[in-house]
């Protein structure tokens, strides 16, 4: 497999998280990212989305960071995206927050405060409180986002909840969440990402 | 089951359009979004996140439209989201697109122009375009966003699409998308809502 990557993308970093989860080898194909180098034609001819992560597995392209942690839990680890439809449908719930209240919120966010991307810092932080808020919610009496184990919802989420700092955001506020973030580091094949 | 709903909401309309296309019954249970009845007590003690749609069936409780559509194909329509790693990854490709590009550039844009929520309807329209040449390039050489048959895909991305002229935006540019819209309303059990 050949991951298009960059070391301080929280969504690369998502899928370069659970690859070493589950023990997968891949090579990683840096993109510079935050210079623009997604934008530039011969990236578009990739992925006409102009995003990365872009996973690659034999003659099979896959972009946006959702749709590879399913891709992947299907293929090697199933036990990361329970079948049954109440079940799978219980993850896709933290999914959807993690595409919306923390990728245009606490990514948002991020973007803003460290990366210098203009945008509505306030707003970002309001919207990622709100994401907070659920994770919180959730956690104050479970081990984890989704049914009893982890799962793909906890991959998607982490990230930009650990990160939500380098966008102005405390965590102080949210204890459950620091336990959940501690439980999730200690997971057998668990890496750290710049700024973790 | 029973659909908390609202007629003039996109997300609620891929619920109400789906449950239609795999005939299947429900109760339908209006609440005033646009007056904010979803940020009400009432409502949070329903679904925390203040969104509509939110599913129920017997004792399970589903929040977001992306949930809920993986929900009923899984439960009454396999067809909707096949069950191969690489077929449900490229379904998951559209889903992320609808729940950025579509949600956050041409359902965004429809809430500024038509509904007079404050936001930046520029920048959404630039979004939602970003989202409609994604689309219009998968859709000039094939019938289906996804494999080779309607899924929830389509499903997913149709309303906020077929709705963008509410929010400013042309979809005269875009042929393919419009030939693929007539092939939605010529899907059997096809419903419409307001404003399409």
């Amino acid at each position: 497999m050949r991951l298009y990557d960059n070391p301080i993308s929280g969504n690369c970093y998502k899928i370069r998280l659970f690859l070493s989860l589950l023990g997968k080898a891949y090579e990683s194909i840096p993109i510079d990212s935050v210079h623009g180098e997604t934008k530039e034609p011969h990236f578009l001819a990739i992925s006409p989305r102009g995003l990365i992560p872009v996973l690659e597995d034999n003659d099979l392209r896959i972009a946006d960071s959702m749709a590879i942690l399913v891709y992947l839990a299907r293929s090697h680890g199933p036990e990361w995206l329970p079948d049954s439809p109440a079940a799978m449908a219980g993850v896709m719930e933290w999914l959807a927050i993690a595409a919306d209240e923390l990728q245009h919120g606490a990514a948002q966010a991020r973007r803003i405060n460290k990366l210098g991307v203009p945008g509505n810092l306030i707003q970002a932080q309001m919207h990622a409180e709100n994401g907070l808020a659920l994770l919180d919610k959730r956690l104050a009496n479970a081990e984890w986002l989704s049914g009893n184990r982890p799962t793909i919802a906890d991959i998607a989420c982490y990230p930009y909840v650990a990160l939500a700092p380098e966008g102005g955001i405390s965590l102080d506020p949210y204890p459950p969440i620091c336990e959940w973030m501690a439980r999730i580091r200690q997971l057998p094949g668990y890496i750290a990402m710049a700024g973790l």
